[in-house]
């Protein structure tokens, strides 16, 4: 049998049983957007790893070895945002085919402390080896959280509002230059590639949506937020309605897609990469919250819809009709 | 500039400056076998993470995905065991080629869950991902100890006797078979394929040494003994001594070298993978650590050699004379 046969959901589904022999300090195993055991009573330590490999995640020439580098931390950062919890330690293991130049490495290690010391994170360690063709990087992020703080992704409620921090689409947009070997020359198109290539992740909006009390899941829009809100919709055994006219989407996105005849609508839905949060949260306390998340950050917390009894996946259009929404997100392996 | 140039211990102190932003909790930066970080007072986090490259650190052919799963992790564990820790988690990250058949990754599994139930240690998570042409496996693991019976590399003291774990060398034999794709056919060459295949971690022999109180500086014998041994040397400011008759050497390795006229001791010096733990410990304790060894593992704790003031690597043969050790194992941009 073929790896496509069963597509990257239902390998892990597949290596998953047996993997636990010792509960003892388990909060969360595989199934979130990181793994979270115990140290004592209430500290927890929260770690993701993500691997990234040469011509499947990015193309050398395509981005700057700073970009490579930055990028490489920052989605393992985004998946402890989106636990709530502080990062603190990376450990990062290269791969390198042999005619790598130093310099390019060196490019790599500068954006990924520069984006450490953003967030008071350290590489506290790693693994240094040859590669024969691809530059392979896998990252690990420790991070911290009291138990009892930490979003998960399967603890939705039916009636919650969900929400998002941030732009969506923009980063798939810049990677379309990425793709067609297009230089972006307009500020706006520069500002999309960069979306792709340094994004931001929202730890302190991760760690204010944990202490705020009022959410009940949490996810980073990795795979596209159609996909991610799936993941957080099966696990949760919910569904969920989204506001098409709600979805938030810049102004360098729409003037994109205007120029080109594209749909922001599709880009926001599937893009993916936008290391944004989505959340869902208590309808009581929804007005407090996006309120105290425009005090903090000076900008708003989108409420794009909201989560259902029926295990249905819809949005409600423009026009008011209500459509089926289908993953559209990433599979390494369809 | 090229890797080449600078090979794989020089790129690690290139990139090793300005990587700790956040001394708060750290115990041990880059430079161990693993990583320390404390989680309140007296508990500790050791890390550890290891990436292994088809055609660089295996040949699929010449390994059943069982073994190399087993590897993946056993590698991993090692660096564990030597550091006096319990190994609790695994977290693994694999990039797919897409043409690989799910029979072949399902051995893989089946390798590290066997070897992860053996030692109560669980799979908790990763990533899963494709890959162009070769199959990469990361594999991060953590573990736990009090922070005053954590073992490290930079502690030996001049004087301290030279111990090790096990034999040596057998695991480089074991690959000459792999090496020149011949098939093992006498019993002792099977057994030698298997200790590079499958090498046991030496996790309960980590713990007793860092219980013991006599035990000044550790680590796991992956590179070589010359090399390891080194690592201990340079970064305690120490130099060694070791003594060639007291390599211990498996009769396998003895009919192996004595068949084909090859040199046990090279083997044992150099081999590398070995995967044994090569200790330095208090010569006032040294007969009491060696009994209570000898008690609880009902096999020697080998002496091989003493801590020097004098910062040389030298080894007393056993025509007497001494000889100066260079490094000669693994760089892996040599």
């Amino acid at each position: 049998m073929n790896l496509k046969d069963i597509g990257e959901f239902g390998f892990i589904k597949r290596i998953t049983p047996n993997s636990v022999n010792n509960q003892k300090n388990v909060v969360r195993a595989i199934g979130d957007d990181a793994a979270v055991f115990a140290i004592g009573k209430n500290e927890c330590v929260i770690l993701t790893t993500d691997l990234l490999v040469e011509r499947v995640h990015f193309i050398k020439d395509a981005m700057t070895g700073y970009q490579l580098g930055y990028k490489s931390l920052a989605v393992n950062l985004s998946d402890i945002a989106a636990m709530g919890a502080i990062p603190q330690h990376a450990f990062v293991s290269i791969g390198i085919p042999k005619e790598t130049q130093i310099e390019y490495l060196d490019q790599i290690y500068r954006g990924m402390k520069e984006l450490a010391k953003q967030y008071n994170v350290n590489i506290l360690g790693g693994d240094t080896t040859s590669s024969k063709v691809d530059l392979i990087i896998n990252v690990a992020v420790t991070g911290v959280a009291k138990k009892d703080r930490i979003l998960y992704r399967n603890t939705a409620q039916a009636g919650d509002c969900i929400f998002c921090t941030g732009f969506l689409g923009d980063s798939r947009a810049g990677l379309d230059f990425i793709l067609k070997s297009e230089q972006p020359s307009k500020d706006y198109e520069k500002l999309l590639v960069a979306a792709h290539c340094e994004p931001r992740p929202h730890i302190e909006e991760g760690l204010f949506l944990a202490k705020s009390g009022a959410v009940h899941s949490c996810i980073d829009v990795s795979d596209g937020l159609s996909s991610d809100l799936m993941h957080i919709a099966e696990e949760s055994n919910v569904g969920f309605m989204l506001d098409e006219e709600a979805l938030p989407v810049s102004s360098y996105l729409l003037q994109y897609c205007n120029e080109r005849g594209y749909s922001a609508r599709d880009y926001a839905l599937a893009g993916g990469e936008d290391y944004v949060l989505v959340c869902t949260a208590n309808p009581v306390k929804e007005r407090k919250l996006a309120d105290d998340f425009y005090k903090t950050f000076h900008r708003p917390l989108y409420k794009i819809g909201t989560i259902t009894k029926e295990k249905e996946y819809l949005m409600r259009t423009r026009d008011k009709t209500l459509v089926n929404i289908k993953p559209k997100g990433w599979d390494h392996f369809a």
